[in-house]
């Protein structure tokens, strides 16, 4: 699924990172470039954007704007656990295949996996890779690490999450919440960032702003302050600290400011659901995982797959099989998907 | 050194990342933000950004756009050793002292550093950390590395560079450049990039565009393609792969167009030595190092040292002896220089 | 399954590194306690044991010993790939589950486990990892490793891991075995060292004695001299460099010398035939995988448990499904077998 | 510094791990032989060291064994810092000279080297590698690590460790002494292991029996019990953990029983006293460092050295300088001594 060099570039179902930023987060950064200001985050569009955080999240969170998604992750586990120890997660939990093993590199720990039906732990599941605790000779279940939305499009409830997270405290774990598409679960769920986060126990959160409209711009995020005690050092080492910070800080605020975040990822979500409408039925397409955020996946005929992708440019994830992914973004229009549904039909009925 | 909050936030002397974005680089980003591209660097502005960095510097140069200088130093040295071998730099290389041990923790790798006046590397130097070279009781030395200008504002000469590039050679290491601030040497000196990096036999270049005038915008130059063959997984594993490269990407293309990058620098060198000139002699005030880029280290008394902060911000770098930094910027100004240069006066010799 | 302090320690069934050393080993750690000899492996009997490993083996083959099973195995991976690189093995494969994530500490590399009927791999199952190679975005598959014996006492036919092996190459794989109890393969298949490791295409061997009859005493074994080049450099570093070495080289060469080694492993996997013959059909007793080492995997009614324990002690590997493991060593005895056989049939039929 | 393959065996002043085991040591082992014992330190002989050492330094030390003093150093750190923390040493600590860059491959961590005349540090020396504490650029200094006796011989006196231990405290470090030959210097000073260590505020030990006698053992020691709560899936994830733990474990309570330990030093220092005396005052030959230990570092006329060490093999520490050492150990007897002795004198004065 490597990115194809010379792909079409206009409105794709590639990714929510193909699509660019939103005016008003480009706006934010056009205004943050006025006069010097401490570099390192010492400026004060960083102490806007954990302000808006704490006013979401409680005046007790600590946040850690940082360049990407692997390193929110890699650095929120950092903060949860030792090398030792390890990560539960699901099989195709994003910090298991699609980081090219940051985490074990950069933490040297182990992530423990589980199959999970439609990308979706349960405890039961997690309680699966909890063998071993106390024994010297097995790496530590230290940490429950969930994606919310998942990997494969679907959304944890919210009394989903709270089980999950009492199960982790329960046993002795740590709960991380990979949120780099925590937007599209919110507004899939209707609930606020805080009821899907902090309320269900989360002890750290991976906040993603890049592929809901931001340039380039996420958080590390933790809930209780101990936790945060050495990040500083751990970004600054973990060759993450941005020296000209303002300008991811001012991304983070425009994306929370009038709930944008949510409109963006409202959007995305609503456009998915149009489309799944649109072809559910088709001859010849199966609809693999719910849709219930920004992500169809669908096996296609093989045949229809490059027609398709010349018509509007999506992802295969099985050549075999024919899995494919649409992904809506911000910027997807109802024309887009009219459009590109259409050809569906013609190609799967014609 | 931490950057204080609540800083005075106009021009400064605290640092070229205290400076904004040049509005080039700004409208650059703007630009890119043009319907869907593929993330990852498969895009249209990251292939433009390589095209340029080619025409400088030869056409088998690769170049990978990372996030920050920390990174783009540690994933150079990647490029070029394994674990058990090291690095030879100044003590007072940003390697060495300023990225919080990032080299260590993520490459498994030791430093070897050398007293250097005036922060400058020399063969000779450089030669005292050969020792025990086969044994494997020891690090093995693999790279050398300096930083070009250096930490203390001062510039290697093109036959100073090509003598330690061919001293690495000569006994096996290889030579690493930090150009985290390349721009204003190659300012100084009057030379190429190519002049001060691949002709002087550099193997790898951290290329800094950030404290010239970027948002936020490094990349690793590796000057051979064979160092370059596992640097995408490297990149990824070291979580430094954008995904938007796109506005990284753009942001590199627009500091090489017609030479940006060398104008803001040279414009910063200018003023550099503008206030050089202006406060040379004035009683009390010693300058420590040649100032031969953008950087000018005083002595200041004790007493002056806040006042003059007051006046326009600037770094101590010695609490006791009175070591600042005054640093200037693509943005800095000849009255900038001139009232400051006034104030110290004042306050010297008033 | 940790070791219970205050067990029983007379001759168990609990592993076979609760056993004692074998005579001749002991005997061969007194004869080399004679005057000075060169530190760090520069001495006669480290001479003395990698010419008899490359009598068995090739002369090309180097041998670096190490202290235990967990290292050999870590410096035989690090040998053969860089950390962005993934390891495919068995999901109840020791580096994976019982190595308390020392290959992904020290390697910074990811473990790509599978789920294998009997604790074997095949070719088939392999390939269900490769995913994703060329692509950034993956952990690159790059060493296959299996264990021979396996961790579940089943053994790999020649032909099997001739297969294993050839499977990796053509995929651009290396091949590493982890030889903790090759003699008890190799006993078991009646052929030599070199017929079940080089001749199948293995390129690197983790080596084992401690469990056949050493006091400690592993080696990292490497088949092509190009792949040794860095080891003394990883060995050292890797914290595995033994001052005094002769004392494990002579260990090493005890076991080679009159094929002790298969001797000692030949007498183990015929107790533990004895032992199966003994219980096969017995009530209440299942044999889970085919005995063909020297281990012995039986479902037992959960309350006979700690009486057999009490008689010999055994490990205990599922309290909820009654799985143990019932070891033999080098010095299990014809009468052991018989008196624990005999206090099986008594509890479950009694 | 590599040991020469083929030197000469007999009694040599190379090195003390050089020297053979006491015999006293390899009867503990062959002691030890006896029937299966739980593995991985759950055995009886383990209980005993670890008993041995309570009684000399209080019953809530805790001690890991481990297989050598590289392994012994690391660990000890690992137990008192986390990677963005930093380690101040003397720059010819064996932590950074001698362990091909261990600590910083596994622990992430950075040293802080300082010159030390004689290897000593000083409050004063130690507190030049203080700076930047709170500081997130700069790793932070966390633990101050002293050899005793030194790499150079020296040793030092209770109270000059006391002010390191507190000035260390004071300011934040925790204190580690690397007491690889801890026993030549508790020799040396006439005081109790717990004088030298614990009682001069030492968090950290690393005990070392392999050149004072022991065939390889080591220890890992720890006098907080809060400092070993991690320590076994340390020691395990650092392969360290032995699986015949007992062997390792009965030399050191063989050392330790009826004060071996000290006898042992005590010979070798008495001996290296003597060949100083004998020594002293010759013409062309220098001693470099007070010979406190069981070293001594003498410049002598090129020329002579090989020649004398056709006589006794003893390591050169720098071909230019003809800077040697000349090592005792437990084994090394008075007419060894005044051999030499008269070799160097007819050398020197021939």
């Amino acid at each position: 699924m490597t990115d194809p060099a010379g792909a079409p570039t206009g409105r794709t179902f590639a990714s929510d990172n193909w699509a660019p930023a939103h005016p008003a987060v480009l706006a934010a950064v056009a205004a943050a470039n006025e006069g010097h200001a401490p570099a390192y985050g010492y400026d004060p569009w960083t102490e806007g954007a954990v302000a808006r955080f704490r006013a979401l999240l409680g005046d007790d969170v600590t946040v850690f704007p940082v360049f990407n998604g692997t390193a929110a992750n890699v650095l929120c586990l950092e903060a949860l656990l030792r090398p030792h120890e390890a990560v539960i997660c699901a099989d195709l939990a994003h910090i298991a295949t699609d980081e090219c093993g940051a985490p074990e590199r950069y933490l040297g720990s182990k992530l423990l996996t589980v199959a999970a039906p439609h990308c979706k732990l349960t405890p039961a599941l997690a309680a699966t890779r909890l063998a071993g605790l106390g024994d010297e000779h097995h790496a530590q279940a230290r940490v429950l690490s969930v994606t919310q939305s998942t990997e494969r499009g679907t959304v944890y409830s919210v009394d989903e999450l709270r089980a999950l997270g009492e199960w982790a405290h329960a046993n002795g774990l740590l709960f991380h919440i990979d949120g780099a598409r925590i937007a599209n679960a919110a507004a899939s769920l209707g609930v606020t960032l805080r009821e899907t986060t902090r309320d269900v126990g989360a002890d750290a959160l991976s906040f993603g702003g890049t592929k809901n409209g931001a340039i380039g711009a996420e958080a590390v995020v933790l809930f209780r302050p101990e936790l945060a005690r050495l990040m500083p050092f751990q970004r600054k080492q973990g060759m993450q600290l941005n020296s000209k910070m303002r300008y991811v800080s001012a991304q983070l605020a425009a994306l929370l400011d009038g709930d944008l975040w949510l409109a963006n990822a409202g959007q995305a979500n609503a456009l998915a659901a149009r489309l799944e409408a649109a072809v559910t039925g088709l001859p010849g397409l199966e609809i693999v995982h719910p849709v219930q955020a920004n992500a169809i996946f669908v096996r296609l005929p093989l045949a229809a797959i490059p027609r398709l992708q010349q018509h509007t440019y999506f992802h295969v994830y099985d050549e075999a099989t024919g899995l494919c992914r649409w992904m809506t973004a911000w910027d997807t229009s109802a024309a887009d998907v009219d459009r590109f549904a259409a050809a569906v039909r013609a190609e799967l009925t014609g």
